[in-house]
């Protein structure tokens, strides 16, 4: 009965995966065909990421070529790299890169090592898709050019909606998924685009251009894809046209890739302020967690060995007056996080494209304002604490004074670098990361005992 | 000529919003539908959010209704609240909700207060859309109920090919995007998905349940977004159909949405990561500001507060030993850094679905490994500064072991307190908040004082 064949979603399970890796051992192919059938080409790429690369082979070889190159497109990238290694360029042309996309192929062939990248293509039998992913691989990697595929459905504007079916069925072949045709005229330029709604439902002597949408939003090549991103989330678009810089079509960005961009741009933007070098996951072996992990606690701890200089210098203040060393991890850490609060801001604003219409006049007054409200409220707050359990009014005064200024520093400090990385065309995210919040740490212990030294010393 | 009509994306400037604000001060309706004939939706709604309530009505008044109403739900939620309370419930019924699809319609009821949202409800001309609205309005926010739109094209597994285009044309008057056909058996369980494509293309004669796709992929109206997200993202899809507990179908859900599920939720995990309680950014109010900084930096407050408790309970070790306060902020700030670290690959990874297929042994076992080699390294590190520059053998001794047991410590409980809130089923990305870095901090300093009293006292 139909209902029964309904897919459900596949769950890797560590039994599915001992099964699969004692069948693998005893050679049984048919045995893996069977469990591989019903499974989408994410799924088994879910499952090939676990596997050593001649355990994938043998499960490469028992799948039929097109799934086995979605597969390979869906691969964990450096998964992917070891297993393209070892495979033959003849191979990885005709059963993989013969099924794919043209944005897929693109990006695989785009991360061969260059002498395999020129004899995998000489392998393509079909030349048009040759020269198509040679054409993209022109493009940058982080531009609309880099995103698009060549793969769409085109017809002339004067065509009637009668010949324009036939003109569909013609070109369909070609793609998996159709959203919108593209109208062009004769010149190649984009002037249009008909949902297969609107083709369905129309009469079929209407002529294209009389039907079709003309308010066409399209992308440029050289598009920076962060900005395709926005736009596409912005008026919702499943499909996004591409142009060269005359408007003629060259190409069609899906909303799958879109969603790619945006996950890798939040993860990023994540990583950077958790202070992680590379995209890891628990699942990541000991090696690359390390690898991950350690340069931001070096730095960290090259910016605490800074600090110890710092606090060094004022030693004899310390001894002298032994409160000023109980608000020393206080006062840094106050700075550290108020720079954070301040730079994510900036970062999420700018990722955002919705820095608002502030010119850095205003933001300057802005930011200074919530920084001296902020300042305010928490200096009256430790006066108060340390006035009461304390008691020595030099104390008191430098423990707040200090976390005044430095929060105010943090603040001001914060919302200025990643504005300047951006000026200067580097990732404001780097703000949020481990130098900037070590540099707002000293700043805070330098503002903190210097001020410090002055109230004890002069008053 | 067609090329002058092609759309340029918008991109709202201070001269625009000078210029629009000119008009609906001297009421020049004619010149503001000028302005705004050729904006999309979208572009709308980012201008309606610069503008007061009383400026909104009037540009409101010069729009088409649709456009209006796609503006309304395009709206910052605040900005909207505010909106929607100056208007009456016949108008935000029948200018408004009226020209929206369903799911759009119930996020925006279901903001409502109670009693406006009946009234609206009672306003609504069309009984079928009320009982959409109504329904929807019964599934929590988070799930696939409170996603999935009502607005679909279904047709029986029965029908001819000839036949289902008929039914398309019938209800697609009611459906903006139709990207797939859902085949449902009599008792409208879903069986299957029909591409408008693979219609187009399909002989007249044949019948639907012979040509269409049965492996779907859909979800239950109980299903979490963020899992419908995962899915969708996984198997590339634009739209996916929802089904109730015995299977029939009662909505689909759009990539739109879940792009915007993405968003959000990536947004929620940074806010919480960069200490901040609110979704801000850059253009909000002073006020907005300071309110989704402050709490944070408060809890930090009386972390410090804290830390300085524990540090006067050494304060006589410190008067001994003036060299154990130069190092208060750097063990404190390791011990943050590395616990966030932990955290948030954590968070990262249960958020990707990705937390791989180690057990909980191995997970603590990894993150042990992990954290010795990085707890070694920067020890030995450490030692041979505080070795050489200091000379005191006591206090290289008590700075190493300290830094290596406070990062040891900082790791494992970074780790496990995203797993256990996890299992709590509260947002494990608490964990990467100020809450757990002030105790990280805090843990730090005691251990570190510990046990130099130790190292000091008895060696």
């Amino acid at each position: 009965m139909a209902e029964n064949t309904q897919y459900t979603q596949f769950e890797l399970s560590k039994e599915f995966l001992v099964n699969l890796k004692n069948l693998i051992e005893l050679d049984d192919n048919k045995a893996i065909k069977t469990l591989l059938k019903e499974l989408h080409a994410a799924d088994i790429a879910e499952i090939l990421n676990e596997l050593k690369s001649e355990e994938a082979k043998l499960v490469y070889l028992n799948l039929e070529h097109e799934k086995a190159a979605d597969a390979l497109s869906e691969l964990e990238d450096d998964v992917r790299d070891k297993f393209l290694k070892v495979l033959p360029s003849e191979v990885i042309a005709e059963k993989f890169i013969k099924n794919l996309e043209s944005d897929d192929a693109a990006d695989i062939i785009g991360d061969l090592p260059e002498d395999k990248k020129a004899e995998v293509l000489s392998n393509l039998e079909n030349i048009e898709q040759a020269d198509d992913i040679i054409d993209l691989l022109n493009y940058d990697e982080d531009t609309a050019g880099g995103l698009m595929a060549k793969e769409l459905i085109a017809v002339n504007e004067n065509l009637s909606v009668r010949r324009c079916i036939i003109e569909l069925r013609a070109q369909a072949e070609y793609v998996k998924e159709v959203y919108y045709i593209y109208v062009v005229n004769d010149n190649n330029k984009l002037i249009g685009t008909l949902s297969l709604k609107k083709l369905l439902l129309a009469s079929t002597d209407l002529i294209i251009k009389n039907i079709c949408n003309t308010e066409v939003i399209s992308a440029k090549t050289s598009d920076d894809d962060e900005e395709v991103a926005q736009t596409m989330k912005k008026y919702n678009l499943v499909a996004l046209p591409v142009i060269d810089d005359i408007g003629r079509l060259t190409g069609r960005i899906t909303i799958d890739d879109i969603v790619d961009v945006i996950t890798e741009e939040a993860e990023k933007d994540y990583q950077m302020i958790s202070g992680l070098t590379e995209d890891v996951e628990s699942g990541d072996t000991v090696f690359k967690l390390t690898k991950a992990r350690l340069p931001w606690l070096l730095i960290g701890l090259v910016g605490g060995i800074f600090g110890a200089g710092i606090i060094g210098h004022f030693e004899g203040d310390i001894m002298k007056y032994a409160g000023l060393a109980l608000f020393l991890p206080l006062i840094a850490a106050m700075g550290g996080n108020a720079g954070v609060q301040s730079s994510s801001i900036v970062v999420q604003s700018l990722a955002a494209n919705n820095a608002g219409l502030d010119t850095i006049g205003m933001k300057l007054f802005k930011e200074l304002s919530v920084a001296i409200i902020n300042a305010l409220i928490l200096s009256a707050l430790i006066f108060s604490y340390t006035f009461f359990f304390h008691e020595s009014i030099h104390l008191t005064l430098s423990v707040s004074i200090a976390l005044f200024s430095v929060i105010i520093f943090a603040s001001i400090f914060g919302t200025f670098v990643p504005l300047i990385l951006d000026k200067l065309k580097i990732d404001p995210a780097l703000a949020t990361g481990p130098f900037i919040t070590t540099v707002n740490d000293i700043m805070g212990l330098l503002i903190y005992l210097s001020i410090a030294r002055i109230i004890f010393g002069y008053f």
